[in-house]
């Protein structure tokens, strides 16, 4: 890292420090220009260190020149990381399509949903059972009488169960039943619940906050992989802005930049990130020409009977038309559609 | 809500949206304009029965009358309500000041800064024992040794004492040592979270997200009171924006709107809000100005070995520098510091 | 529109406020709910009547139903428009790429870009003369020489040329030289300017300001069209957000819906829209499958001696990339390359 | 600045871009980390310069130490400046309070809100005659014809007249009749107006862009002040989040942050900040207890025939309360408000 001293800064307060650095640990190299001081620091930068610097007398600020992620980062693992999901594969040369309803509202429901997007080609299920509502008068969904209806549209049709956990004590419970565990937007900073689903090795589908700079997502997803379960699928949902045309603005340039910085595969909520079915499939087309590794998109029988979302769902037949779209964009870019499960 | 259809909706699709409406048990107006129908919906809405709406055919979209938040909001108490903690009361003509060092570090430190502040004028007691963290590198607090050494420095100082506490399954520990509990920026939505300590009667200290727009973070408000705890105090501490001189971007319009919309109190956070010490008294005296009723502000007796935040913390001497700036402001606008602590 | 009033307006303000709707010509509805009263009011909204309104006593609130625009809606023409330039057609089934440096430099620098794309396969040539610069000491343009070099590269490849106009008093020089005339994102509501580009015939390429939401773009093309010049083409080039790993956020979702709400054709900057070279390829990809009309794409033969935007600038090799790219994705979307340039 | 190589860099690419920084003119520092190899690079640096270096290969990054501003800087000028306004003083100890319609309309109305104004203690006038409008449709001022009515109702109260200039060929023109050239937020970075008001020697008020950097603003105040006219005051009037609850958010962080960076006034403008009328006494109040130096209200005599900006503007017993209460609060902090005009 870079020390850069406040102009004027005396002759004392640099050599404090640069004293505290190499107390800390740190080689040091000391550059003085006609306007500034600046200090190269080299060495293991533990973050209250970095502080405790930045509080120091004479001290300007610090410039960071490394990433301060390790584990998730591609420097750490040059080669793109896949995550195993039963018989599937997230990432590689295969495009993952998650499909389903917001929530799991019946039986009758997440079967027919499930069967018309496996029909239509889907990789795994969506679904959730444990509903983060903005309100507390929403409804927040079917809590285990949810997952034990996901884990039946599995039984039925051979599709892995993607489904929602949303606080550390539920991190067994949802184990049990689901193949992927979600962690929502609204928790990708909730440290507990990354620390829990760090110490199962479950896939964790991980998404990026609203505010989050792709900084702190890489840095969630260390703080799973750091726990011991490497198994992170990162995905883009839309980040929030001054636009109100679309819900959320779907940040796809996230795709490239977490493919430069990452060996993490990343997928892209097209649902969630416009907020309005009419753009899904255009932004669902555009994610894939970026390079992301899968979909998770939202689909309802009957969407204007839905619990939830039911503005931002598909109708099957226009997730058939995106798996059409979707599957001859991956094609030019060299990538096939998970094979249809048997 | 008003439900405005699309250019080109048939008469067909007009009734089925107002005949599922009046199922829904609204009272309906028809609006016929000459490029647009527009449907005045009169009724409790029910926020999945506004998504369904919202989902059929020729809707084009619902525009919102009424806010979301009732228990919250000023039209269900149209009097400015009050906090009691312990023998200080939040809100009203009171300023309360709230200070502390962001972390619990060790007996000796949180001793002195206890009393320093205390000697100033502070109202109550800040610390961190569970520390939220972007890196899982980073310190991660004291945890209950550090709750611990915060009902340490109550007895010594009679200051009561606020911290935060981060997951539900920790709700009745923290509430065991803590006179407030503080939900962070990061846990604004963590619903799990706000149900838990909407089931005590212990003060909630919310803080809001750095995406929150006022709306949501008066719902999070909402889930507390609605879950049987009626003692929050709202604080602002900066949003997330563009700006880079900031850390975030302290968002002061929030203390007029707050008022006009609720009858919560609210306190502001000038250290988190900016990020640097040097800011912080003059965005204190701002607060205060623009009416809040108090201040929450890090105060380490030595910043430059502060094991967090020591970049935005007050030395105690600026403290109390700032304690005299506060108060003077506050007197002009008829408000009283609290009482020190006997 | 809606005006929605205050709880516990009295019926005289009720009155008032419809009163002074009718005098300004509108028809209204009243809505009495059990805790708000909203007035439907129909009719020609000036933008400063609606302003009266909302200032008179008892009034909370206007909620808009109808978009501002008009000649740039997709209500007023239902059909998608192009825009002719020279030979080539910009919108409709065409794909149109626009390529070459951020400025003009020097003779030899335009000629070798101007032919490198051509050969590529691009349709037009980019190039500014009158460059707006964050820093007064930043080169500014070759000014007038800047665009006699266009002229020349013009007559030398075949390729029309688009060139940034700064102010009213360049748009005739500039229209002496230039094929289509540049509005920049600094620019896009230099009201002025687009009034005098208004009165020309010459296209427009119209780029969204990075604080613009999608509705006042479409206001800033109605400055444009309403002064008379119908040749509007919008450009998406990223806007402003916390996020700062790109230089700017590339706002693809804008894509689809400008396509929704207006019948003018739209292209893509992915250059100045993540500001790294690296990025671009694949935002390019992700533009052309969310259904842009084109790209305007910065190459340069040297980009580390470019006076300019190096670091986002192509060279000419991975420009011929990219075209191979885009023209494969444009294909499966029904859309082909403009034909190369005779 | 600091060029960061990136990882795996070879030596020859580090020697060509010390070359090539030397053959530019700076001292290089090398400095090889164990994962990474910096350089720092002392000496002017050109903008164009820097994005040569940027785009070399085996550069990851340049890091910029040094702002970019000089005359605009507190380094360059560690003294605050004050701006001669006629008879009056900008910065200082003095605290100027600018206040007016919106726009003006007509003899009778700018004559009646600049008495109002003036008996209530403002220190300036303020009146669009050129109207920045988001709608074509929309009132655009009365042009020349307002100037002539704020010079009439200057002669009749003695105050100074603050107004908008929105292109360059139009500075000669409101020149004659202004006492202050206002730069419109839109404007903020409309370089060839920037230059023009720098060629005349009239006080400058430069209102920071919706999305502009406090940086970014300081650099527009540079092509002022490089262009010969040393007289900028800035005005802080609210940026662009996704917060709808105001108009803008009004970032009053700008003022310490700009006290801090550069030594030029810095005004406040809580009209156009928060675009509600009841939030803006509290945030005047604000503004002025974070230490700026002024604010401009927008002051109507009756709001609801106003013709813009109705909804902002206070009425002229609202500024009256307004200048009492900013008063004490200015006397707290040792400020006064500028004597009355004679």
């Amino acid at each position: 890292m870079i020390v850069v001293m406040r102009k004027g800064t005396t002759p004392e307060e640099v050599q404090r420090v640069m004293d505290r650095l190499r107390e800390y640990g740190f080689a040091v190299h000391l550059s003085e220009g006609v306007e500034r001081t600046v200090i190269g620091a080299i060495g293991d930068k533990k973050p209250e260190r970095v502080q405790q610097i930045e509080a120091m007398d004479g001290v300007d600020k610090i410039v960071h020149i490394l990433h301060p992620f390790k584990l998730a980062g591609r420097e750490f693992k040059p080669e793109p990381s896949t995550v195993p999901v039963g018989s599937v594969t997230v990432g590689g040369q295969t495009l993952t399509v998650i499909a389903g309803p917001c929530a799991v509202e019946s039986e009758e429901q997440i079967l027919t949903v499930a069967k018309a997007v496996r029909d239509a080609g889907a990789t795994m299920l969506r679904g959730g059972a444990f509903k983060p509502r903005t309100s507390p008068y929403s409804f927040q969904g079917l809590a285990e009488e949810g997952l034990k209806l996901l884990a039946l549209a599995r039984e039925r049709t051979g599709l892995p169960v993607v489904t929602e956990v949303m606080q550390p004590g539920d991190v067994d419970l949802v184990s049990g039943y689901a193949d992927v565990l979600q962690i929502g937007a609204r928790n990708m900073q909730n440290f507990p619940l990354l620390r829990e689903v760090g110490r199962t090795r479950k896939p964790v589908l991980l998404k990026r906050g609203l505010a989050a700079t792709i900084e702190e997502w890489l840095m969630a997803a260390e703080y799973v992989i750091s726990a011991g379960n490497p198994n992170v699928i990162l995905c883009e949902r839309g980040i929030r802005t001054f636009e109100t045309a679309t819900r959320n603005t779907l940040d796809l340039n996230a795709v490239p930049v977490v493919k430069q910085l990452s060996h993490l595969p990343i997928i892209v909520d097209p649902s969630h990130g416009t907020g309005k079915w009419s753009y899904v499939i255009p932004m669902a087309r555009a994610a894939v020409a970026a390079g992301a590794d899968g979909l998770i998109v939202e689909v309802h029988p009957n969407p204007e009977e839905a619990a939830s979302d039911g503005a931002q769902s598909l109708k099957p037949e226009k997730f058939r038309e995106l798996m059409r779209e979707v599957g001859a964009i991956a094609a030019v870019l060299g990538r096939q559609l998970a094979p249809a499960v048997a």
